[in-house]
């Protein structure tokens, strides 16, 4: 394994091209039929895994990086991507530094780079929405593997990636409170009952289901079809979907307290 | 004036005890009374004006460090203070360097200097919230003057600080639907239209009393006390007082959506 000179000629690429001292890191969560799920990767010739992250070119944004790793790791491009805080803790990295991760990666690597793993970076995190069933997750250069893990399975990762998902999952449950979900999360059709699944699989508790659909309603974001869902056991419930312009105006007023 | 000397005494000493490529802005909102202000900071010799803003030491949190530049700017130390967002645009600098501003700087400033000005920096936003009674605006050594502004008179400021404010109110709004608010900026004893008025500063719009009155008691965090609030033209309205143990656990839990 050229382990040495990949890892050598990445560092060399990201001092040269990057900005220092700020990275980003990517919660991808990914939703399908009642599952919950999120995005992990595993480090060359280890077991140690970590969320998807990146740099950020010097002339390119923020955002736009945020973007491009997303991009990278699943091929999707037009999904609900969001900054949701930046942690800038001074020990970020001790778990790193001080874990068998670290003396595993070391072996054998230069001190050069053994100092850049544990230098000071202040990163960014954003949150993804997707459907995983359209994702391929994808590998880079210093990675093994790269798949879903249940959410409530996450193993111990790297650097203060746990915190990160912890938080990430707080920020996605308030926005359930002023912002609508759901797009691109669902099938084109859905029933009310699939969007309550979706609602309850986030919050990781049951709803209320008058008043879920009292409240839906009220926001004027779906579209009930003349068609019904058909082939199930019980009475066909009717089928809805997001009206995609007032949907777009909901999540950009939000629900304030007046509303 | 040795605008020259403080400033390359500055910039240097940015370089040796800072991270570089990552600084902190507060928005600090200030109320009193129905009014509601921010503070802002007039650049020596200029007549720009930026919000507060400073940068991190190599052995210090994000959060230590906006504590600590907020404390500089107010001398308060126990108050709500909250990342709401990260500012990594490319051209953030832009507005700066084009400015009569910078030629007004840049005037006798030597190129190293004028370099260090414009070079990118990601800036992590936060706000705070005050009593501005509190608070004794205070300078530093590259400020002329250090106030409070009406929020619907705020100047053109430097670099991207407008879109900052403008997303700090959003953000701020936004907490009002999952959040407590009020400690530490109405006084220990208030009425329930003191509270409302707080309410209806920060969302720049008038709300229904009695909705008001019904969710802000369903919170659980206010205490009615016996006595009332005297010396009105109209009956006595009742005083009330946060409950520091219900309202501390009602901003950790929020108002979520299933609340």
């Amino acid at each position: 394994m050229n382990y040495d000179l990949e890892l050598q000629r990445l560092l060399a690429e990201i001092k040269t091209n990057y900005l220092t001292a700020v990275s980003l890191d990517c919660v991808i969560f990914g939703f399908h039929d009642g599952q919950f799920k999120v995005l992990l990767l595993r480090w060359k010739g280890t077991d140690a895994w970590s969320l998807p992250g990146g740099r950020i070119h010097h002339q390119e944004s923020l955002d736009n990086a945020a973007t491009r790793t997303l991009r990278d790791r699943t091929g999707l491009g037009e999904i609900f991507l969001q900054q949701f805080h930046t942690f800038g803790d001074v020990l970020r990295y001790k778990n790193f530094s001080e874990s068998e991760t670290l003396a595993l990666l070391a072996k054998g690597l230069p001190d050069e780079i053994g100092r850049e793993l544990t230098t000071r970076v202040v990163s960014v995190g954003y949150y993804a929405l997707v459907e995983f069933a359209h994702v391929n997750p994808t590998l880079d250069a210093i990675t093994d593997e790269c798949r879903w893990w249940e959410i409530d399975q996450i193993p111990p990762l790297l650097f203060d990636h746990n915190e990160m998902i912890v938080l990430a999952l707080k920020t996605l449950r308030r926005q359930l409170s002023y912002q609508p979900i759901g797009y691109n999360l669902l099938p084109e059709k859905f029933t009310m009952p699939d969007l309550q699944q979706l609602y309850e699989t986030i919050l990781g508790q049951s709803i209320d289901r008058r008043n879920f659909q009292k409240r839906m309603l009220g926001y004027g974001i779906l579209e009930r079809l003349a068609e019904r869902k058909t082939g199930g056991a019980h009475k066909a419930p009717y089928l809805y979907r997001f009206d995609k312009e007032t949907y777009q105006q909901a999540l950009e007023a939000e629900n304030l307290f007046v509303g």
